[in-house]
């Protein structure tokens, strides 16, 4: 008999139909001999709905009351499915944050799980109680409610498997699993069996909306094998898990794309210690997030500083880099828009030379310009101009033999 | 500076602007330099949509999650007014019924109050925050979301003004205050400026669905004055208070009527010990609410018995009452569904007599016939035919010099 943690997002969860058949499969889990821990979504659009509330109350929402109000949509799923699987006959118990002891810090909006007590779970467990729990919902040291953040149902779901150490934690949601790329983008994609950790980290930071990113860091951090898969079929689907345990040794696991970025450069920055602090403070200051930075090397005493910002801040970070110009001595900012990132990712980098090469090569085949490079250990990004982004997926994906064999 | 508290409920935070006339409202108050705590309902039509959509996830739900179903709707109207103090520059916090320690049994959908700590309303008035509590919930001592039954958000507020020693606790609501008598069926009937606590519960229970009875019971019990208004206008409603501070002094104060009573006689019933346990308790068993209970004396060893219930259950009640007839030897069980209660209602009737022949006399003079008689100390209630029951009000309204004067 295992312990096994099912989270349904909100796709899973949109009507009573859909609870219904999230019911039926919690259900048949069950049946299976297993112990099951739901946790759960608010409705599709649900939570869009009650910001739009809050934003007719306020113009600027205070973020304690804000997470008050969203806190309700996933204890309104949680009690409805705790209804159904009693009517069905089982023993089934609803659970909120606070009653479940998902204890975090006080980042109304965004918080981060220090702690699960989980007593009050183990013990419904123990007298084989179904327990469902309200996801992306906590309760700081003064029990004020917090919300973990879009996504936080994932981090829940992840964290409540660790505290109870559970064997494994199923991750529903209205794809199959996770793919080598976009399938809307690149049709040959096909759905990974396993993938590890260290690459869903990298693959969610750069858009493959599966996973909230930082339950995958819980995940490692626990050693919880993470099971993404459909709410809407049987299929298996990708199986999140450490390293060793990775069985499928492909050099290049997955190609993603974020065309969520615009790129500002200085030019002729002096190259003087503190001069990057100079040039990030203000940046950080207003609450914008830098995504790639690079600086060239040092040619008579300047320097080229390149970052990448969220286009949506491009205009906001363009009028301070402008500031910084002054300030700097700078010659000049230089701004894009129309950027792509393309990035390759694979824990089989690690042992194989040659990727950086291969990705080069298969770009400049395609007349391709690179404008920038980054690497980490498992995974190199090129910023491509942005008509070029989808070509770039596709070549690579194939270059890197993802594509499917029919 | 006075502590008060305000109660608005489902009707007066129906939508955003309604929120925002409350909120209008509790920054006036507390502009005046009082301190404010804020007991809100569900936005109006909200507890019948969850109910709907329980009665869709399981065709019995399950008690314990309804209430948590349910809650969330005070959750979100609480969160949203919070919100909006916060906008217009007051300290505001909203608290579930947890978080302001509203301890209950665990009768889920009619838990009663056992008490309430308040230690975190209180440290929070005394740093000037304005706090908006959640009415209608609390928590049992396992921790368990328990809701107090329809109109629970009036008991909240009062027990919370009783907790809190508030100087006041205003009711507000989408009717003036107490009247007479209901304005639609006796165009004449006036607004009270005071009445007894003893007055109103036995108005509340008769129909004038203005106050949910328990928390008049509450208010009583600690003294608390319940000021019940309009919040869609600054007119004074009507104190609620105790005896000796209702100074109007009335013989009667109101004049009710109860149209939902069918009546039941059980004839010949042999008079024996224990015999009137028979008749009720199958009765009792199937949940079945008795208002009046008459029984004639005992003429030749036997008694006629009479009793009414809600007509909804007049059907199965009569089944029941066939098989009583049986059982006991009664000659027969006769049914009457047309028929209405009228009350006069008074605490002066204490030291005035002649209350009861004014109201038979009146009652004659227009040729209604009287079915059944009952009384309290303070209530004297009779059954008559449905047909004639408004004008029963009116000429009762008018006998007892209840009439406006324009």
């Amino acid at each position: 008999m295992a312990l096994i943690v099912q989270k349904f997002g909100g796709t899973s969860v949109a009507d009573i139909d859909r609870i219904r058949n999230v019911a039926n499969r919690v259900a048949q889990t069950s049946d299976q001999g297993n112990s099951v821990v739901v946790i759960l979504s608010a409705m599709a659009g649900v939570t869009d709905k009650l910001i739009s509330l809050a934003n007719q109350a306020s113009e600027n929402p205070d973020k304690r009351e804000m997470d008050v109000l969203l806190a309700t949509g996933e204890q309104t799923t949680s009690a409805l499915l705790a209804m159904m699987l009693k009517q069905m006959g089982y023993k089934a118990q609803s659970m909120l944050g606070h009653q479940a002891q998902v204890m975090t810090d006080s980042d109304y909006g965004n918080a981060r799980i220090i702690d699960i007590g989980a007593s009050r779970v183990r013990k419904l467990i123990e007298k084989d109680t179904i327990v469902v729990v309200a996801g992306f919902q906590g309760e700081d040291t003064k029990g004020n409610i917090t919300t973990l953040g879009r996504g936080g149902s994932d981090t829940s779901a992840v964290a409540i498997a660790a505290a109870l150490k559970a064997d494994t934690c199923e991750i529903y949601t209205d794809v199959n699993g996770i793919y080598t790329a976009d399938p809307n983008i690149c049709p040959k994609a096909r759905k990974l069996k396993m993938i590890s950790y260290d690459e869903m980290l990298n693959m969610a930071s750069l858009g493959a909306k599966v996973l909230q990113i930082r339950s995958v860091g819980f995940a490692k951090k626990y050693n919880i094998p993470v099971h993404v898969r459909s709410s809407f079929n049987e299929e298996e689907g990708t199986m999140v898990v450490s390293e060793d345990s990775a069985m499928e040794q492909l050099v290049v696991s997955g190609v993603t794309l974020d065309k969520d970025q615009a790129r500002i450069t200085l030019t002729k920055v002096p190259d003087q210690p503190g001069i990057a602090a100079k040039v990030f403070s203000p940046i950080a200051e207003n609450n914008i997030l830098v995504d790639m930075i690079i600086q060239n090397t040092n040619i008579a005493g300047h320097t080229d500083i390149t970052f990448t910002v969220p286009k949506a801040d491009y205009k906001r970070t363009m009028k301070l880099t402008e500031q910084i110009v002054k300030q700097t001595g700078a010659q000049e900012a230089l701004g894009d828009i129309n950027i792509a990132k393309v990035s390759v990712i694979g824990v089989g980098m690690k042992n194989h030379s040659g990727v950086a090469s291969v990705m080069f090569n298969t770009l400049a085949r395609d007349n391709i310009n690179i404008l920038m490079i980054t690497t980490s250990e498992i995974r190199i990004s090129c910023t491509v101009e942005e008509k070029y982004a989808e070509l770039a997926v596709r070549v690579l994906h194939t270059a890197f033999g993802l594509d499917t064999e029919e």
